[in-house]
Parts: C-alpha cells; structure tokens; sequence
C-alpha cells in the first residue's frame, strides 16, 4: 500500500492543539495509508500524541516549531518573518516533497500567502482561491474565491472559473460541472467592469458557462461552481454560516417560550438531526487553496476534531485525485487567456 | 386631518395590477388620511378599483399611462423614452408635488433611474442608494446599498452611511444608531480601497460608526446600519430569501418523507408561523430609494397585496418623519467631507 504524509499545523485554530490531534488520530484511524507529522510545540503536542489510539500511535509524529501565528497577524508579514511557525514548517513539508500536502484552521491570510510564498503558485495563475464546497439545497455547490484574493481582474475570474470546474469534475464527480458568475442580475446589462469582462472571457473558453447568477441561486444550489472575488464570497459564506447557527439559536428561543412545540419536538428530533447533519460544515471542513504547486487545505477557524478529520480527508482525496496535476494540464491546453504579468493582478491581501 | 397622496405604479411588479390595485385598497382602509393615485391603463384598473370596498373607493383614482417599464428593460433607457409609462408619470406626480411619495415594484433599475432623473437627487449626495430593513435575530438591520449604485467609491459609502444613520434613528425610531461598514473581516487591514477609504471618512465623522463587521454579523444582526456598495448589498439581501424559501422547502421535503414528524409538526405549527411572520419580508415591503429629493419606495417585485400595503405605509411613515428634510439636514450640518463633482462617482446602472 502506498502511504500518503500529510503535514498538520498542530497550532493553528480556536480549538488548537487538542482538537486538531483529535482530529488527525480520528484521520488515521479511518485511512490505513495515511500518515500524519503535526508541526508544532513538541512539549505540548506530545502528551495529546500518546492519548492517540495504539492502533495509529505510530502514523502520528511530530515535526518541533516553536512559533505560532496568531489569528490577527499581518499574513505576509508573519509567514515571512517567523520561519519556524507551524503553519511555514508544515508548508515548507509539502514545498520539500515530505508532506504531499498541509492542513492548518489558523490565519486565513497567512495560509493563503504560504501558499504562494512558500509553496508557490502553478505558472498561469496570477492569483489563488480559496474554494468552498457548500450543501445547497439541490445539490453541492463549489463557491470561489471565498477570501484569498480581495478584489479580481476579469483575468482572475476566469481562472477562478478554470479551477473551479477542474475541482468539481474531478473531486466532486459532476460531469461537465454548470459554472456560473455571481453578479447583480442575471441580464447581461448587470455587473461591474471585472465580472462582465470575466462574462466575456468565460463565453469563449471550453467550460460549460451559463452565465451570471444570482445570490438567491446559490441558496438553491443552482450551478456546480459559483465564481466571485474573495471580498464577495467571503462576506457571503459567513452569511451563511451565520443564519445557520442563527436558525438553531431561534428555534431554541422559540422552544424556551412554548410547551406544545416542546412535545412536537420530542418527533421532530430526528428531522431536524438530519437537517444540521446536511448543512453542518463541520462534517467537510476543508476549503482547498487552489491555484498554488501542492495541496494545500483550509480548516474553518473553529474547527474541532471531526472538521480536522474532514480536512484531512479533503487532501487525501485531493492527492489521490492529482489535483493539482489536473489544474496544470487544463493549463497547460491553452484554453481561453493567458495570465497577464504575474503579481500584477487583482489585489490581495499578502 | 390632513391629507396625504401616494402614487402607485399599478403596473410593476410580477402580480400587477391585481395585487397592486388590492394592497392600495388595504392601505386606504388602515389610514384615513391616505388617497391613492394609481397610474397605468385606466381600462385595466378601473374594474379593479371598483371592486374596492366602498369605505376607500373614493380615495382611490386612476391616472392614465399607456406604457408598462418591462422589468428586463435597460432601466435609464426606458425612463427617458417612456414619458408616458406607469412608473414615470408616478414620478412626475413626485416631482410636481402632486404626491408626496411614489411607490412601485416594477424594474428596481428604472426605479433608480426614475429617482435620479426625475425626482432629482438631493444636493451633496452624489450616488443614491436602496436600503433594505432587515429582520435579524437580534434587532432589525438596515442593509444599504442593496442594488441602486454598483460599485462605490469612498464618498458614496460615507454617504450611504450618513442616509442610513438618519433613517434608523427617524423612520426605525434607533437611538445614536451603530453604523458599520461590511468586510471580510474586522481587522482594520481588511477590506479593499473603497471600504478602507470609506472607514477613514467616517471615523472622523459624527456617526456613531463602530468599524468593519462581516458576514456573519448581518444574520445576527450585530449593527443598526450596515453600509456595503450596491453589488454586494444585492447578492446579500438575495441571497438571505434564498435561504429563507429553501428553509421552508426543506421542511416540506422531509416532512414527506417522515410520518412522526408529521404528528410533530401539529405542535410544531404556531413556531413555524410565528418565525415565518419575524422574517417574511412581505410583511414590511418597502425598501427607500435614499439621496433623491422625494419618498420613493421599492416594493419587491413579487410583492402581493399585503406586501403593497407595506410599501405604502413605509411611504408613510417616511413622509410623516420628513425622512428627506432629515437627510437635507443631516448634510447641511457640513459633516465629513463633501461629495466631489456631480456624476462622477462610482458605477451606476443607469
């Protein structure tokens, strides 16, 4: 069996480190093949390592950093200027070869601007993003960039778009995956400057482009991929995730206030059960960063041991699936506009 | 008493001129002080304005207009070229001061256009804006740009600021209202030129302004007033009804599924009404088209009867509080910096 080394960072995370030990033993419990180096404090990782199950005990080690980035450093700044973080030492893993990828839930921003100043970003992409799979009501849909680059040229866009429908092809196994634009309105007078160039430019590529959509088509999960710039999608999935955890909160309000629902509920349990099980994020925890020469994954900041464990599978499926691989070589067929200079583009926040 | 005139194009909107002609007749019953102009085909409306009961029929009357603004028209356009539409002569009727207010819920862009070339904008303000009042979990949100101004350049979102402060103390009866502005995060490094700009000229400003706030905080309803540019406001307020609909999509598609639910849901049914009725938007209707010189109203396009009569009341209680002599007020203290020259900002659908 071919092992696979994936890189944790041990450190980053609302719930670090526990919870992301939690979740890499939970990992390696269910892939045979998966080996794991948590990059942090060895003191304080050490401890959680051995509470590991002895069936994984030994799939688990610890590569020592004994710096941390916090949440609100300056991203570019950090990760150049603490070379022995966790997060720089697990990229650095996966820029060597050790690692076939790293996972870390800490500073988006410092993810993002490892990605392309460690690990380094795939030739033909001016810009990375991060995407979200999100379960919609009708089927799952692909939103990017959801925070990697701010604000996008038509040229970002378009590989957005480009990477987006490789992730969905071959991650989410949808045939010829429906891309989408987010705009305004659907008419084709809608949208500003970068997302009517990027129409322009997405008409006349090889992807199956439907045009814009808009935000209430993403709640209905009307397209397998959704492209807008990291400012939008940003604000939009924490939208989301708010009015979920907001839905629970009310519904236990309400509760508090009546005695028939309290009953009712005693029957609904399961149904709203499998309702949070559909929509909790926590169960897929991981956004890749794509766009950058290795697989690099993003665990939601409040990540607990099974979103880790998520995260973790994301990248194996990523690696198994070569990924980044598939990105190169649709690439590489020259579809649609090259890149312009690189680093020229759009505006981002490393 | 008073009198006090409303003119309703009874042509826009997805159920017009039904739903039009039935929410202007409710209105008139719930405010005696109201007449109600509707303007579009007399031949059409007359019979439904007969049906009218007998205690409003004669605060309502007809003013003709033989063309309809279709809502996929390109919105400035149609504006110009249909002098005799439903929608401008209810303008007209506004900037003649034969009404005090017009209310419509045709084309959301040729209402934009209608304000700024008919009604006319308010000196000083240099792009207007839709706002929307939201109902969160916490408080109500109101949410502006939501789709009259693309993109913003800092002065426009100061402005949106400025208009929504003035609107959540007058018309939402808020105290020293918390304005924030919407980013991808809270950090003062985030956000992209037009929002960093914008927090510069409102921290100096005499707003009660309280920084950045993200996505999740619109749900939870953490600001009074949340300020973004006309795309992201859009795709936002879009996206929430997505969510709402597809809320109650869900729960019908697993109640099928189910049987204890079923007899769960008997109790369950007085929570679901009374969180549908907190969040059903039909219920308040209107959203204020800000920053011209006179009450205009957006009603959503699928608006129904009761929805109409929302709108109207909005356009109401804007009237009653002098809502533009406020804004006109507010902008002649001289506070914060003054609009550059006229048209010159952002980028506007019109």
């Amino acid at each position: 069996m071919k092992k696979m080394t994936i890189a944790v960072d041990a450190m980053g995370g609302d719930n670090a480190p526990q919870a992301i030990c939690e979740g890499a033993a939970q990992a390696c419990a269910a892939f045979e093949d998966l080996e794991v180096v948590l990059t942090g404090d060895r003191e304080r990782l050490l401890p959680l390592v051995e509470a590991s199950p002895a069936a994984v005990r030994s799939r688990i080690s610890i590569r020592h950093a004994d710096e941390v980035i916090g949440m609100d450093e300056h991203p570019s700044a950090a990760i150049r200027r603490k070379r022995n973080s966790s997060l720089r030492v697990a990229m650095e893993m996966v820029r060597s070869g050790e690692a076939q990828s790293c996972v870390s839930a800490g500073n988006t921003g410092a993810i993002v601007a490892g990605g392309v100043l460690v690990v380094g970003r795939l030739p033909g992409i001016d810009r990375p993003a991060l995407g979200a799979p999100l379960p919609t009501i009708e089927r799952w849909t692909f939103l990017l960039d959801v925070g990697a680059t701010v604000r996008c040229k038509p040229v970002n866009l378009y590989q957005f778009a480009l990477m987006g429908s490789v992730y969905a092809e071959r991650i989410m196994k949808v045939e010829a995956p429906e891309v989408r634009l987010l705009s305004n309105g659907t008419e084709e007078i809608k949208g500003d400057e970068s997302v009517s160039g990027a129409r322009e430019l997405l008409s006349k590529s090889r992807l199956n482009f439907m045009g814009y959509t808009e935000g209430d088509d993403i709640a209905w999960g009307r397209s397998d991929v959704v492209v807008c710039d990291g400012f939008m999608g940003n604000v939009v999935l924490k939208f989301g995730e708010g009015l979920m955890y907001g839905a629970k909160s009310i519904i236990s309000q309400e509760m508090g206030r009546r005695i028939l629902p309290k009953v009712g509920m005693l029957f609904m349990i399961p149904m709203v059960k499998s309702l949070w099980s559909r929509f909790n994020y926590e169960k897929y925890g991981g956004t890749p960063l794509l766009g950058v020469k290795g697989v690099v994954i993003k665990a939601h900041g409040r990540s607990r041991a099974p979103a880790i464990k998520g995260a973790i599978s994301a990248a194996r499926r990523f690696i198994e699936e070569d990924g980044v691989g598939q990105i190169r070589a649709e690439l590489d067929t020259g579809a649609g506009p090259q890149g312009e200079s690189r680093g020229a583009q759009g505006q981002a926040e490393y």
